[in-house]
């Protein structure tokens, strides 16, 4: 069906607006890697694990407690809370559409869905897990587990690898079809409302699908320099340099303030904002951006057409089955 | 067909288990108060509620972070984990089946379900919100829920009164039927080993049954004094008689130590236990309890026998669905 969006696209584009970049539907499907191929079984356990917070040392923080399946797929908090009540600098991107990401984390540094899976559960102030072995040995004294692994890939497997292949099957199966937006450039004219179709053509004509385009609104780069332009009274707010991006990772001065391009699906959904969680509303952050990164002040009108567009990025949420975690009968790690 | 559990009961009984007291199947629905009858709107809010983390201070910490619907109904630590990290003195108790419940908390200090559901939200260190009227005026800024709640009861109904009502009501679908257990007590004889029928027998007989009898092993008793009987051993090690109980609440010396008698369905899989989480198995907690409430010390065999009826004890979880949490477009609490 996705197949002629491109197609309906053009010719709604040519009517309504203003055809400076393609407008992509989001598939109904995310592309994985070829050494992890999305299956049944996986999807099954990846859901256990995502939301099994024995994945912690506490036993109280699951994926789900900062990436949250039942809300907009973070936490609504400028910080996430890990184990022990602790707080780290950054705020929990969205679980929702990461697969369409071509990187992961506010830095970039994970280049998959597998890879980000690992960090978190070893990391002191989120789940705090001393090691990927103790992971794996507490997951083998879980006969459940051991199953639904056995079913997932095979024989004697559990591992941090394919733990974290599972959890990245579950993620990619995390995807919001049907955005208003999505029905109008799949040819549903009437989905998007006027002032929202001029947020769409605004968003283009300002430059910001420079960076948010694509059927996720987040590439067609893997990085950005965020801020682009200084500005003392926002620096003051909201501190925003404090954190260096990318250059955290690589300590290379060019990557400094670099961070990953975030999509806009669900924005309206992941407030705080920024990768400091420092801006509470979707209307500031709209303004704060257009200064930083394209040294424009918006008009009243301007900024509530564009919020009004970055709300019917809001897609549907597959109805989900919660999963059973399975049991440890009669004891317990904690 | 629960209806005729009790015949059968009597019949199977007659052929294989001391009739000591009776065997009742557990039923599919629990009784609601005259105040609070049961209807999907209720239950669907209810739902929402119950997973929402937006009802703690910090938007860290639902219902079911510390009452799993995934586990247990409960979080197998010895004391939960609220808001910021803190910890308090009792172990979480299954959410499973707690509509059988006479009274709820481990000292009974609530006589429902809708009593129950108002604490935990106020109280420093779980949830941590400052009062009711800060979650009432919070749920009102969330559109879905304002919708939900006049759904639920008509109006402008959002309070502490209907929300606690729905949480009550969402709690009430939480019962686990179809353990081996019911099954054998409404004539699947095959359903129980001889091992667990052999335990099912002992407990009778050693006289558990005085305090945990009922569908929920849980009456007829509402309250039952813990210890019955001092132990030094089990003191220094469990620490058992620190909790006053009943007596915390109503400040009466006849009530020191008394404490709710919880029930023994799923009883394998909300380990630690007793009233402090002291003590980290089944076996254990069996032999304690043998020790100090009946005086008796349990064979090894007489042990793992009554070990083994209490795993067949463990019901089916009923397949639900997640909810989708109502959420705030562009704004956020936290």
């Amino acid at each position: 069906m996705f197949k002629i969006n491109s197609l309906l696209t053009a010719v709604t584009l040519a009517c309504s607006v203003s055809a400076v970049n393609a407008w992509d539907a989001l598939p109904r499907e995310a592309p994985a890697p070829a050494d992890n191929p999305t299956t049944p079984e996986k999807v099954a356990l990846g859901k256990m694990l995502y939301h099994d917070p024995r994945l912690s040392s506490t036993g109280t923080v699951s994926c789900s407690s900062c990436h949250n399946t039942m809300l907009g797929g973070e936490d609504n908090r400028p910080n996430s809370m890990g184990v022990n009540g602790q707080t780290g600098g950054r705020s929990a991107p969205t679980v929702w559409n990461a697969a369409f990401n071509a990187v992961q984390f506010w830095d970039g540094r994970a280049e998959s869905l597998e890879a980000q899976a690992a960090g978190p559960v070893t990391n002191p102030i989120e789940m705090g897990m001393k090691s990927w072995d103790d992971v794996v040995a507490r997951l083998n004294t879980i006969e459940g587990y051991k199953k639904a692994f056995a079913d997932a890939f095979g024989g004697n497997a559990i591992s941090k690898d394919t733990a974290t292949k599972a959890i990245a099957a579950y993620e990619r199966t995390l995807i919001t079809p049907n955005s208003p937006y999505d029905k109008f450039v799949s040819g549903e004219k009437s989905a998007l409302t006027e002032q929202e179709v001029r947020g769409m053509n605004k968003v283009a004509e300002l430059g910001c699908t420079g960076c948010h385009s694509g059927p996720a609104f987040n590439g067609p780069g893997m990085f950005q320099k965020f801020p682009m332009h200084s500005n003392g009274m926002y620096q003051a707010k909201y501190h925003f340099n404090k954190d260096l991006g990318l250059a955290e990772v690589t300590k290379k001065s060019e990557d400094e303030h670099k961070f990953k391009v975030p999509t806009l699906r669900n924005i309206a959904l992941t407030a705080p904002y920024f990768h400091n969680g420092a801006v509470k509303t979707l209307d500031e952050a709209v303004k704060v951006m257009a200064k930083l990164q394209l040294d424009k002040e918006l008009s009243t009108e301007e900024l509530s057409d564009i919020v009004a567009f970055l709300n019917a990025l809001t897609g549907e949420f597959p109805e989900q089955k919660m999963p059973v975690l399975p049991p440890t009968p009669g004891t317990t790690f904690n």
